[in-house]
């Protein structure tokens, strides 16, 4: 959400060396695919894979009456789950072939009710190490052609490495 | 999880002033139960409301195929819905009868695989002001008849007032 | 850190409602100004107030030996000092006159070891209500005049109003 | 902070299997002091180490004026500095011989202001991984001989091998 690369920067720091991501496996997509489908939840919750690059993942949710807390706001579980998962294939994306994702904790920020025809989970890498990888995600509730951020997440997932097939 | 009430404490530190929660709403319960039944989230995720009492919640669920992440375990949206609710509800117990609870943030930690036959998500306030309480909750998961902690919650939530019926 | 502003936007979801920041209270930095220098533990780190606008903070900090762990990096409590100090004033910014902020929580993220010659805090508002106030900060490490991002925070801020003078 | 050992337990669930935290390295107390002594900022702070266990670390620190925000509390960075730290430690005890401890992150609830002659931070393992460990700590204010819990954390804290000196 934070925009740190203005180039005039009052602050008079030097430029800022952003992070250039570059997947080390070239079939990271179908990676993340295959995972996703696996994801038996996110089937139960009508999930739908949007665009997954390197560093980056949306995962996209039209509203359901049977997702939501005591007053109609989609529940603060069904947010979580979407940056959760959407924050775990943005990392997954910069592993190796041989590697699996899990979420080591998430910490999420309720911006506003959760109300929309549909949402939006977009996911960025800020820090990919070898084990330890942390990200940002933003869910955007979608009404009337606009898009308003509901939520915030803060994420740290670990790489596990796995028997290659 | 954390005992901090041992009476011998080398630490040479005073007793502990432990918060003694006392209900401000003697219908908590009903509150709470009323609540339970408008979250659609709960009925489609299979979760059953356990014990409620002042300060604490207790949140139950089966295990099943669909709710789970890429290797079979509980998706950690699913443990962070169970946790979240049953936070909300502990710290709801205390609040005044014309009053809501909403989560304004939460943080979770994923400590070992979520597997095993039913979890059990427990909360209690730590610290309840005014307007806002903290909580904390573990899941546990039960297997062969033994529990075991599979994650932890932080939680911060806020009282609104309602317009009484 | 996140760029969610891109025009082309292939998520199909409509533009970002962006909140704009308008200060309610015009002299809001000569009340930043009043308030860090009551912060004794600022003074005590040699922390420097940079640029405040509305919903923005800067601090800064040049690096001492004697603020580190134990490998010469940093402290992590100095890190999450400098976030939540900027954190909470960029939150303050948006608050009206009569008002005191206080931290409700904060979660930290080392993604690097904060060394350096001297190090910034960046904070910016993600959500501005009347009570609570989510704000993030990244923190810059600056070496050889190139920048480099090692710590991140998401923080809730919360209003308090004072009797006004 | 939860006692979530009551044998007495109306959820029906089973006993929990509670970790028994056995040290690999035996002289885990010498290792901690040695590393205490090279946190600088500790020293900055007037931090005293208290006791060492398995799994536990205490840490205290008199109150002083210099370390406070805007309202003579003690500043957010200084219990969490404290927390981190002794957090660090808790872990630190149950890794072998040949790590390093580093934070990977940390999130700190503020309970109550800060006020009070010492302070207490006292952390428990609560997951001890071969590389993460999962701790939660409570800074306790003392004033006239009462203690009370005035902030929490849950930290996750990642082992390091180093070369064997």
């Amino acid at each position: 959400m934070m925009d740190t690369t203005t180039p005039t920067d009052e602050s008079g720091f030097g430029p800022i060396d952003t992070p250039t991501f570059v997947p080390v496996d070239p079939d990271f997509a179908t990676r993340i695919r295959d995972s996703f489908v696996r994801q038996s939840f996110m089937a139960t919750l009508g999930v739908r894979l949007g665009t997954v690059a390197p560093g980056r993942c949306d995962l996209l949710l039209p509203y359901r009456a049977d997702l939501c807390q005591q007053n109609g706001f989609l529940h603060a579980g069904v947010t979580a789950a979407l940056a959760d998962s959407a924050a775990g294939y943005a990392a997954y994306s910069l592993m190796p072939a041989d590697s699996d994702v899990l979420s080591i904790e998430f910490k999420h920020n309720l911006l506003a009710p959760a109300v929309g025809e549909r949402f939006l989970a977009r996911a960025e890498v800020q820090r990919a190490g070898r084990t330890i990888v942390v990200v940002q995600a933003t869910v955007f509730a979608e009404a009337d052609g606009r898009r308003k951020a509901v939520a915030l997440m803060q994420a740290t997932m670990m790489r596990m490495a796995v028997a290659s097939g």
